[in-house]
């Protein structure tokens, strides 16, 4: 919405003032540090998401047709990381170098094409808070807090009202996008237009992350050859891959040698198993919050500490942190001093949480009942929410695979200025849901395939060949 | 050798001028296209192998100490590529670039600590040649080959006998490495320093390359889910993990699911699985000539015209090509010209390969028998000779593990200027047998992994633990 639009809809008397202010206070006129002029508006503020609760958001318009695009929201997970993180180090406008110093221009963000709404999810997570400080929360209650900031966000922008709905995220976010895709079927008065879900790496069924997590580190050589073997015939009737690995936690003959081979990628970034990290033994990974957190909603061990601290650091890890609290950041995005400083995972939430959703299959189909496109995509060297839990969590939902009965697997390609790569491989089932890996992407896959997940991104929205090139 | 020695032993007269004159007349002088002045010597020539059989060689000295350092002889595999694909493309110190026109220094060759003899093998490879014109040989002869050229060499080069000796290499070198290892140890005369052997990526138990690379396939998301559960159930009694997947070939209701499932990476780069490769209809990769040969060497069915060539283009392949094929270079290499054009790989060679040697475990038992050292290194993005094979391999082999029992994987680290990064994992063995992953490396790891791999060979050799930093 810019500025013109505004005078205009003011001069027609439209529609109240009450609410053109509310937006009007939270356009962000003078973000520190940027190294180019946006061709985009963008808000920051809060939305009531409870009584007690209110969200921080950051929304950043298209810079193709603000009126016109749809609406995206993207949502991170843990539970408890923020969606600031996906804004600056994954698919926002904004990106953050020099220790927070400078912002440059990220050529591959989604707000290319689409609205792109980032909202801070569940209270306690980055500038995200509740007035009577319970952070106690479970799966059901983020999903109505989410819906409810997202009425309080149309209220806020009503030009949004009706406009094609698309609701994105990643990692723990395959329980928040489900529960709350379900809600906003029922409203369709709000939400008419509610096109679609995309999940990158979500947790759609943790348990088995376990269960195959361990053949999938023997398969990529992280596992010992005789402790394999060791757990194949001892714990496993000699067949790993039907093997209740999970369940192998709480049998104390195998809980050893199954914890003990879990944590063979221990000095990697489980993320990406192939990022050259350099090692540093003071460091801690941020990103090793993730893994705290859902290993201890699932009530499965921690890693020894040791290993924890031994997690290599793989980037400038402290830019969005040093961008998000300097003092002059926060007043251009209207935070209120009295708030916290920003942190990109909050313990405190993660140690409040209630998973009670282990396995979205009933999400997924009332989703499919009511017609919306699914996209399930995964980088394929991430360990924390691997390809394959969710390629078996979609083969159990029954549905025909599209296309070539005997075609082992398609490729499908990024196409840029330089030529055309395989940048993943796709399964396309009936009933809109397609499958999508990434090659070679981590956790974090607007991150680590910036070009190709744009390119998904966009055909999916756009009911393209996920190989058709971006103009 | 440097050229006072040369003059001091012939003011000595210390041996015969024919020999004198042997290697004088193979030092290359004027090798074109370099843009540095090489610290050692370099000599290119031909060994006898047999009676109507010449190897070409190509030696690099060290430009440490070339008098002490040890001698290493590199062999490429195929069966039918050149080792001279090592010298410029992976551990050389002369690498090519600008199609042809331009030689620069490789900073991570290994001639810095040894001096290093590339061997063209078997007849029909590169410059070696056959007087009789029979291609026609098997495991068995190449060995004996490899073995009578060793002699030639150092009755060339006498100061190198009694000098300790390594014998290295890759992929169908798996098999050349141990059978010529086996001939070398039973000649304590002219190699009484025979020390050890380092094989990359081996071909040691082909067979089982087929049947972990299914499941392999499989947890990189490479394969469809329904249609792996459909070989489980249909073909392997619903546990791959311990499938003969290789004799399903043979069973008519399995092998198009098999073969199909076997294809899965068809446009992908099968030596680096996380290429970034761009897709170029009319281009050939050069690399798919070894899996076809391999294919043909065990009767395996050949992948579909349509695929092959729909293999990614992934670098200048044609800058060694370019450049052994000029005039100029061919003359400073001492290449008669009545020789035909050198090729990376010969499909005259592989289709008339004989391979007997399907798995070299008896070579093992000998080698360990005599005591040498044995390391087996695997790049672990590689299919065409995958790590889990190897690691099988070598577990059949029942030696003890060394090291804490319960660590399930010990990293190694490659420790640089910048930093420290797993460079991969490491199990070591009683009875001097080390078995190394590079962590996110393809089939050619001293081209992909450079720097890990230049201080993996030099620790080995070195009697150090895999970590210690290069000086």
């Amino acid at each position: 919405m810019n500025i013109l639009t505004i005078f205009l809809l003011v001069l027609a008397g439209t529609f109240p003032s009450l609410v053109l202010s509310a937006f009007v206070n939270d356009k962000v006129t003078d973000l520190p540090g940027l190294t180019f002029q946006p061709n985009f508006d963008h808000y920051s503020g809060f939305l009531r998401a409870a009584n007690d609760k209110n969200f921080h958001y950051w929304l950043t318009e298209s810079s193709r047709d603000a009126a016109k695009d749809p609406l995206v929201l993207w949502l991170n997970g843990g539970p408890g990381c923020s969606s600031l993180d996906g804004l600056i180090e994954e698919l926002g406008p904004f990106h953050v170098k020099d220790y927070g110093q400078s912002v440059y221009y990220n050529e591959n963000t989604w707000n290319k094409f689409s609205n792109v709404l980032f909202l801070e999810s569940p209270a306690g997570v980055g500038f995200s808070y509740s007035t009577s400080l319970n952070l106690t929360v479970s799966d059901d209650e983020v999903s109505l807090n989410n819906y409810m900031a997202l009425l309080a966000f149309l209220t806020k922008f009503p030009e949004y009202q009706g406009r094609d709905f698309w609701i994105t995220g990643e990692s723990y976010a395959g329980v928040y996008i489900p529960t709350l895709a379900v809600r906003i079927l029922g409203d369709k008065t709000n939400f008419p237009n509610f096109k679609g879900v995309a999940i990158g790496n979500g947790a759609l069924d943790f348990p088995n992350n376990y269960n195959t997590m361990l053949p999938l580190f023997y398969y990529h050589a992280l596992i010992r050859d005789d402790l394999y073997k060791d757990i194949s015939q001892n714990c496993c009737n000699n067949n790993i891959g039907t093997c209740d690995v999970y369940g192998k936690f709480f049998d104390p003959n195998c809980r050893d040698k199954v914890i003990n081979a879990l944590g063979a990628a221990n000095e990697l970034n489980m993320y990406n198993l192939y990022d050259v990290c350099y090692y540093s033994p003071s460091a801690s990974h941020k990103k090793a919050f993730i893994e705290r957190q859902m290993r201890k909603a699932v009530g499965l061990p921690q890693r020894n500490e040791n290993s924890a601290t031994k997690a290599p650091l793989c980037a400038q890890t402290n830019n969005t942190f040093a961008y998000l609290n300097r003092a002059d950041v926060r007043k251009s995005l209207h935070i209120p001093s009295s708030l916290p400083i920003w942190q990109e995972c909050s313990d405190d939430v993660a140690n409040h949480y209630i998973v009670t959703h282990f396995n979205v299959t009933a999400e997924f189909k009332q989703m499919i009942a009511a017609g919306i496109k699914i996209l399930i995509y995964n980088g394929d060297v991430d360990t924390a929410c691997n390809s394959i839990m969710n390629q078996q969590f979609l083969t159990a939902l029954n549905l025909p695979v599209l296309g070539e009965k005997e075609k082992v697997n398609e490729p499908w390609h990024y196409s840029g200025q330089t030529g055309t790569a395989v940048a993943g491989f796709q399964t396309r089932f009936a009933e809109n849901v397609d499958f999508l890996t990434l090659r070679g992407s981590g956790h974090f896959v607007p991150e680590d395939k910036p070009r190709e997940s744009q390119q998904m991104i966009y055909n999916f929205i756009n009911n393209l060949d996920y190989s058709t090139p971006m103009k």
